[in-house]
Formats: structure tokens, C-alpha cells, sequence
């Protein structure tokens, strides 16, 4: 038999180790067989049901009161324990010391005005008022809270765009600048590669690799996992990339995302290409769009990505200071792209690799990311199509035989102004057209005349011994003004290296010195301020408590008296 | 000024082939300029419409009516063109040869025995028709018609997986057996790597790029392009692996596919596994799970997928006859996999890796093909948990810094008899709980007291110079019987290689003489068969007309009768 004995304070608050440090505790008393202490939130109840400590009292619970459960051997035991809560709370923790501690932000701010770098990690509905604080302080900040609304995020990282601040997170668990880490992280080597991530985990996965085969990490800039998200923008990735692209310690750089939106990865990436060394691009859960593209290599996982980052530093490293500063413009897109693909496979191939690269990209092939095209009839912007579809060839032959579809096609999107990239598949071999090039030459002649500001690129699949002889097929369509590749990889990126997407807000640049070791001040989890004192870096840690003693509404009207 | 003329043909039916050139021969009479031959769908109609083409007569015109329509100088010449279409269309065509022609695939079947395969590239409703017909006579079939119905397909795949014959489509454009190329396919020469697709242009890309490279190819078995749908269960896929796997001249095995259903796919990839042989799998769209398993190898893209397979196939040809039949079980499952991550990105990764192996697999984390949590507190089946989650973390560390939450989950899944194999992450570095292992230490060795068939396996993320002893970490969760891993990639390797997917309803294999050199009859499209022939293979081609001159009430009657 057992007993269960429950407390709710209702609005109160404590740092969440605290809270686990007094489960830890309350279950350690006689008698005690095990204890619960944690905030009201519904998967907390949950977890307190599915572990035997939900007691029926906590039915009216809300996610702002604290609760305290026991499960004891006795209804003694148990009252006496919760009786000891307080006592086990206020006892020191492993890390206090005797430093003055301020209780505000602004104070710490004055008390030490060298820290360049804000740590956040209250809870998450008190958090954007801290970073906001921050950023009017003119210090970068380490967003660690999670639960912060997208609003805020966004709102947030506008206003540090504007001045060259940074804000990584909220939910940022990972950082290294200057060799001093930030949250989580790994104690590595310092070296060549720098990293950028909406990905705490898969930042530390990367760097604890790239020690463990003797590389180093020059800085790592956690950006929170909703960066690359169409609300935010990417703010904090396209900073971190620019950045790291001026830091001389860094010769290579890692790029680490979960799928991001389509729209933010093509501006992600082109920073990425812009930075003027080597990016290795794991976008997890999306396949990569190539193996290379230009100066960006994409990799499918964490360890891969570490891998190629390890070469790409290498290849760096020997190259030295041979070439100079290989930056380039990041956009400026030519005129649309215009794929008239007759192999549904080579289509969505095209696909793969340039929805990485221009955004929004439509087509009658389902893709992720990309927009299904309305009226195939029609192109829309940067449009891929498949003529090889059921819909086209219904009573007529493939595409690969009778070209008749994609000849007027052809015809019609070079006299389209708005085409700037025409893309056309030529598959020989069995079965397919005699003498296809006889057909394209021409018409591909025809549509370059008179318009300089129109390529044409011609993908051909085919050996040579093939019926139609390849040699032959290829110097014609050449000879009509095509740029043809006989590798589809080889071809798409070049079409890829054309493509560029519209130009997004520009960010004031962030000062080189966001990434010295940083002085900073810790508002929230005390052992961020331990680890950051372990680690040698001058740190500050507020006494921070909820205003109003948790109460929101009142918390509301302090914040609105302060903005007068 | 121009003159629109047209006429409608309702029912008629010709060869797209016959069409294509009708409507080339009309275009090049006196007087005209422009034609247009296609049967009445709206596709074809919107075609017309956009190349000017669509004349008022046409309103009613349905899918199964021959369209002709004509723009000229002048009435005169429009209706003179008109007048000529009968003549055009007589002309015997190119490939046109004096041999007797069998007006049935069952007089074909007579007068060729020792035909092994039909070819059918008849419109698509008739197809699945003459498909049945060819698989009664115990005939492979390479089935080219797009436009057949599901419903058909399953079942045509179902009598053929049952019987030990191959379907091949229907959209199948590329198959090569033996040396001998049906439908589309390059020229190359013959070797060591064995092709499997649902894609057509896909496997001739491969193929291409092999032959460019030096390679050769044993034999291409399309499979076409829905072959991995869930409807149909990947039955053509797992036949030719199969097939290649028992194939001598085969060393390795390209596989490829547009994203298949994920049940299909872990059922597709066990059958690959279970080749003995190495096999580069690309599922184009879909993140690569890993760099390799075991002896699968993972490609993002056509041309990588042709490199690692050239790599494969080397890298066997110089082992040699060393090794024995390498086949293993394709399936057998232990029991359920539960994934118990602190790290969000390590859960993803998780994901990526296994969702290739089993399915179903269900995760609170969003990932492509994976099933939604309904309840994250309890499992089901193959989980994946990222303990990190929001829902978990309000008012409480992060599971990185307070382990209770695992310590409780490790206990409840390990007391569920179904679970088999618990798999746990273990990141280290600042910010993180001091020694994990102290606590993980003991609750591993209770999990694992009294139950022989549970495993459970630690992927540890961290460095030599982190704070809690990377040696010892590991020395201790090894002591307690977790089998750790220091490499992410490695780590999801082995719990890969323990997983098994439930086995799919058994096929009966298809003989090895279905790679022989084929001798075929011909059934649609006269350039097939010309090729065949340009091929030095045996062929017969069927002067097939539509039953019933195209009238589909009447063609079903006939059908009917037939089967009594």
C-alpha cells in the first residue's frame, strides 16, 4: 500500500533545476517511494498519470501552478516530506557562489559592460521580453528558452537584423563563438570549420565528429530550429553565414537545417554560395539536390556532413591564400527557367537539384516545395514540365518519338520575354527518335535568333552506340547555339550556377567581433553561468525572478509602464 | 488570313505512330499551314487550341474520336488536304515489311513458341486486355500503354507473381534482357551491374553513364513507374531483384524509384538486402537514409547511384568467386524498436535512417512517411521519441540535463514484452548533466535483468576533452550490457541491421531463362518491333486492331463470350 499526497501553488515559480533537484530530493526522504515536481502543463499531468503520481486534487490544475506529489509509504511520511519542500528549495544549489548578484538585466548591463552576449533561458512566455531587453541594450543574444511564439521570433530577429545583433534561438540549445561555448556543446578543437545550424543537437553530432577525426571548430552559431522557417526568414543562418564568411579562422563551413521552407532555403543557400568558400549544405529529411554545387556540397546526414567539411577544409588549407577573396553576389536572377523535359525521371531529376536553387519553381510533376502548375499549357516563373505525362501523350506517341509538342513549345517560350533558360532533354537509344537533333537544331536556332538574353541548355542520354549516333547529335544541336552536356549532374548544375533567387531584405552586417570570446550575462538556468565561468569566460548571472511573482496579467501593465 | 477546316472521326482508331506522321504528311501539303492529327482529349484539345488549331466544329469531340484539323492558305486547300487523309494514312510506313502478320496474339503465340516475352504498347484501355491474354499463353510481358487502371495492374501483377512471369509496366519504357533492349533503351555494353526501375529515363540515365564510364549492364528489368505504390506492393521490383540476385552475370544491382510507399519500401529494400549482392538504392525525392547498410548503398541522384554501382561492381569482381552465396532472410522481425532520444536532430536522424527498414514506424517528430504519435506517453509498435519536444520540456530541463523522464520511459518500455530493442542517446559537453551514466548505468542493467531478447544500444555524442569523461561514460553504459556507439552513422547501421520488416506475401520465383536473349511478339507500336528486329532478336508483330473497330460496349460483349 501507498499513499498519495499532493501540493499546488498556484502562479509560482522556480528554475526548472531547482524543480529537479527537489524531485530528486523529496524522493530520497524516509518513506518516501517517489515524488513529482513540476509545472501543470497537460503532458505533465500525463507523465505524472502514466509514473502513479496523479493525484485526484490536481484536477483543476493550470500549466502556471507548481505541483508537488509524494507517493509515500505512509500519509506520515508523506505530509512530513511535503513539509520539507521549502527547506530542500531554498538550500543552495551545487553552483552558487558568492559573487554580487544584480537583479536585473540592466543592472548586470552596467555592471559589466564589456559583455557582448546576453544568455537566455528563462521560461519561454518571460523570454522575449528578457531578449527584446537585450537587444536594446545593444548585446547579442543566446536565446536557450523554448515555447516562444513565432511572433516574437519574428519581431525579434527584425530588430537585430536592422542592427548588426544577433539573436540565436529562441530554442537555441548550441553555441560556440571564440572558442567558449554557448548552452550545449562540445569541448573540441579549435580549427577550420565553422558552423551553422537550426539544429542543436546536430551541431554538437558535427563537431564532436569533426574532433574525433582530428579536425576543429572555429565557431558555431546555433540559430533555433525555426530560423529557416517562411515566418522568420532565415535571418540568423544568412548572418551566421556571412559572418563565418569574413572570420579568417574559417575555411570551411557547415550549414545544418531540418527541411526548411522552400522559399527560405533558396536565399539560405545563395548566401551560402555567396560566402565565397566551401558550404556543406545538410538540409536533414530532404533529399540533397546534387552532390556539389559550385562552391556548396550537400550531404544527407550528420556524419556525412562532418566528412565532406573535413575534406572540403583540407582542400582549403592547401590552397591557402593562393585565390583571392572568391566571394559572390547572392542574387540577381537572369529570367525564368523553362524545363521541357520529354523523361519523366530526368524532370523530376531537374527538379531535385534546382528547387534548391530558385523558389517559387512549378511544375506538373509533384515535388515537395514545389508548386503544382495549374494549366500545364502554361509556364508560370521557373517552370519544369514533364511532356511525358498521361495527360500529354493520350493517343499520341512519347515525347522520345514525336517531338511535334515540345517543337511549338518551344517556340512559344522563347517568344515569352520572361524565359531566360529554356532546358531541353534529348534521350537517344532504342526506340526513341531517329534524329532528334534534326528536329531541335532548327528550332533551336530559330528560337535564339534575335534574342541575346536566351540560353538554351540540351541534357542528352545516350552511348556511343547508340543508333542515332551520339557524336553526331550532339555537334548539331551545339552547332545551333545549345550547351549541351552528356551528365545530367554536370548539366543541371550548370543550370543551377545560372539560376539565382530574388534578392531578400538586406541585414546590417554583424561585427566581426560577435565572434571573440564573449564576456556575457546569464539570465535563467544558473549552470549556464557555471559552465560558462568553468570555461574561463568572464559571466555575470542575474537573480532573475517572474515579474509579478509569475502573475502574467499584472507583468502585463509593468511592461506597458516601462515602454512610457 | 487562314482557313481552319477540320473533321472528327468518331471511334476510329490508328497508331499514335500513324498519327504522328499523318499529321507530319498534312502539315507539308500545298497551301497548308499547320496540322493537327490527335485523338479528342482535352489535353490534345487544349493543344490544339493554344497552337491556334481549335476550330468551333470541335465543342463536342470526345476522348475516343480521331481528330483532323487543318489551317491553310486558303477553303480550297484546307478541304484538299482533308480529302488526302485517307491516302496519307494507307501509305505503308517505314518500317513496313513484307512477313505474314498474325491478326492475334493467340495465332502470334502458335506461330512463335519459343516467344518468351509480349510486347504491348496498345492504348491503354485496351492493354491490360491483351496483357491477361499474353500472361494465359505463359508469356512475359513487357507492358509499355500508359493510361491502365490500377485495379488492372494489381491484378495482372498478381496472377504474374503467382506464376513466376514478369509484368513489366504498364508505363514501362526501358527494359534491356539479355543483351536485347525492349522499348527504350541505349546501347551499351554488357557487364556486371543489374538494373531495377520505376523509371524509365531513370534506368537509361544509369545505364548511359555506366557505358560512358567503362561499365557494362547485365540486364534492365523496368518495373514501371507504380510498381512501389502501395496498391501494388513492388511485386515487378522484387521479382527482378530476385531474378538478378540469382543471375551469375549480375556482380551488382542499381535500384531505382520515384518515392515508394514506405511499407513498400522497406519490403523492397529487405528483398535487397536479401540479394547477397551489393545494391545501390535510389529512391529519387526521398532523403538517401543512410551511406550505406550493410549492403545497400545510398545514392541521392541517377549519376551518383551509376558511380557507386561501378565502384560496387568492381570492388566484387575482384573478390571474386571467395566468397559463398552471401543471401540472407529478407525478413523476420525481433521485437519493436523504441527510440528514447534527448536530442531532437539525433531523433530526426533516427527517422531518416529507419524508416528505410521498418514500417510502420511511428514517431512525434514529423518526418516524411512516418505515422503520427497520437499519445507521445505511450508507444506503439516501432517508435521513435524525441523527449526534447516542447510537450515535454515546459517548466522542466531538458531531458539532456534531467534524465527522470527516460529513467520512468526505459522502465515502462522495457517491461513491455514487445519491446525488442531500446535505443538511447547520450550527448555530452557543457551544459549537459554532469554523468549520464551514473544514471543510465543502472537503469540499463534493471532493464536488461531476466529478458534475453532485449538489446538496447547507446549513441554517445561526445569528445575526449569534454567534461564528464567521455572513456568512462562509455566504459560505464557498457558495463551495464548497452552495446555503444561513438559514431551516429555506425550506431544507426547496426540497429538497421537488427530490424526487419515483416515479410510480404511470398512470389513464386520467375526462372532464370527470363534473362535469355528474348524472342517476341510485337503487339502496338511497329517501331518496337522494328527495333527487335534491328537487334538481331526473334520477333513476330501483331497487325492488332481495337475489338470491335474501337467500340468499347461491344468489346466488352466479345470479352465476355471469349472467357466462356
Amino acid at each position: 500500500m501507498s499513499v498519495l499526497e499532493s501540493e499546488v501553488r498556484p502562479g509560482a515559480y522556480a528554475d526548472s533545476i531547482v524543480l529537479m533537484q527537489l524531485q530528486g530530493a523529496l524522493a530520497k526522504l524516509p518513506g518516501v517511494l517517489d515524488a513529482g515536481v513540476v509545472m501543470g502543463t497537460p503532458a505533465n499531468l500525463d507523465l505524472l498519470a502514466a509514473n502513479g503520481l496523479l493525484a485526484d486534487e490536481l484536477a483543476g490544475v493550470r500549466p502556471d501552478d507548481l505541483v508537488l506529489v509524494v507517493r509515500a509509504e505512509s500519509a506520515a511520511a508523506a505530509a512530513a516530506a511535503l513539509a520539507e519542500a521549502d527547506g530542500l528549495m531554498e538550500r543552495p544549489g551545487a553552483t552558487a557562489g558568492d559573487e554580487f548578484r544584480p537583479h536585473s538585466l540592466a543592472s548586470a548591463a552596467k555592471l559589466m559592460p564589456e559583455a557582448g552576449w546576453v544568455l537566455v533561458s528563462v521560461p519561454g512566455r518571460y523570454a522575449a521580453v528578457v531578449a527584446r531587453e537585450a537587444l536594446a541594450l545593444g548585446r547579442h543574444v543566446f536565446l536557450y528558452s523554448d515555447n516562444v511564439s513565432l511572433e516574437d521570433e519574428r519581431a525579434l530577429k527584425q530588430t537585430a537584423g536592422a542592427e548588426g545583433l544577433l539573436v540565436l534561438g529562441p530554442d537555441c540549445g548550441t553555441a560556440a563563438v571564440g572558442g567558449v561555448g554557448l548552452g550545449f556543446a562540445n569541448r573540441t578543437r579549435r580549427g577550420g570549420i565553422g558552423l551553422v545550424g537550426a539544429s542543436g543537437t546536430g551541431l554538437q553530432a558535427v563537431a564532436a565528429r569533426i574532433h574525433a577525426a582530428g579536425g576543429g571548430v572555429s565557431h558555431a552559431i546555433g540559430t533555433g530550429g525555426r530560423d529557416l522557417a517562411a515566418e522568420i526568414g532565415g535571418v540568423t543562418a544568412r548572418q551566421g553565414l556571412d559572418l563565418l564568411a569574413r572570420d579568417p579562422e574559417t575555411a570551411a563551413i557547415v550549414l545544418v537545417s531540418k527541411p526548411p521552407a522552400p522559399a527560405v532555403a533558396t536565399r539560405v543557400l545563395a548566401a551560402a554560395r555567396a560566402a565565397g568558400k566551401p558550404v556543406v549544405v545538410c538540409f536533414l529529411g530532404q533529399p540533397p539536390p546534387a552532390r556539389r554545387l559550385g562552391s556548396l556540397w550537400f550531404a544527407a546526414g550528420l556524419t556525412e556532413a562532418a566528412d565532406l567539411a573535413l575534406e572540403r577544409a583540407q582542400e582549403r588549407a592547401l590552397e591557402a591564400s593562393a585565390e583571392g577573396d572568391g566571394r559572390v553576389a547572392a542574387a540577381g536572377g537572369r529570367g525564368a527557367l523553362r524545363g521541357l523535359f520529354a523523361g519523366g525521371t530526368l524532370a523530376y531529376e531537374a527538379l531535385r537539384t534546382l528547387s534548391a536553387v530558385v523558389s517559387p519553381l512549378a511544375s506538373n510533376v509533384s515535388f515537395p516545395g514545389v508548386e503544382p502548375l495549374p494549366d500545364p499549357s502554361r509556364s508560370r516563373g521557373h517552370t519544369v514540365l514533364d511532356l511525358g505525362a498521361d495527360a500529354f501523350t493520350v493517343g499520341r506517341p512519347h515525347p522520345m518519338i514525336d517531338q511535334d509538342l515540345r517543337l511549338r513549345r518551344l517556340r512559344r517560350e522563347a517568344a515569352d520575354p520572361e524565359t531566360g533558360l529554356i532546358v531541353l532533354d534529348v534521350v537517344l537509344g532504342e526506340g526513341a527518335h531517329a534524329d532528334p537533333a534534326a528536329e531541335l537544331g532548327p528550332a533551336i536556332s530559330e528560337a535564339l535568333a534575335g534574342r541575346d538574353d536566351l540560353e538554351i541548355a540540351a541534357l542528352v542520354v545516350g552511348t556511343d552506340e547508340d543508333p542515332q549516333d551520339l557524336a553526331a547529335q550532339r555537334e548539331r544541336l551545339e552547332a545551333a547555339g545549345a550547351r549541351v552536356f552528356g551528365d545530367l549532374a554536370a548539366g543541371l548544375a550548370w543550370i543551377a550556377e545560372r539560376l539565382r533567387p530574388e534578392a531578400p531584405e538586406p541585414l546590417l552586417p554583424v561585427p566581426l567581433e560577435a565572434l571573440a570570446p564573449p564576456a556575457a550575462i546569464n539570465v535563467g538556468l544558473e549552470s549556464f553561468y557555471a559552465s560558462l565561468v568553468g570555461q574561463g569566460a568572464r559571466a555575470i548571472h542575474v537573480d532573475w525572478r517572474p515579474p509579478a511573482g509569475g502573475d502574467e496579467r499584472l507583468q502585463a501593465i509593468l511592461e506597458r509602464m516601462k515602454d512610457r
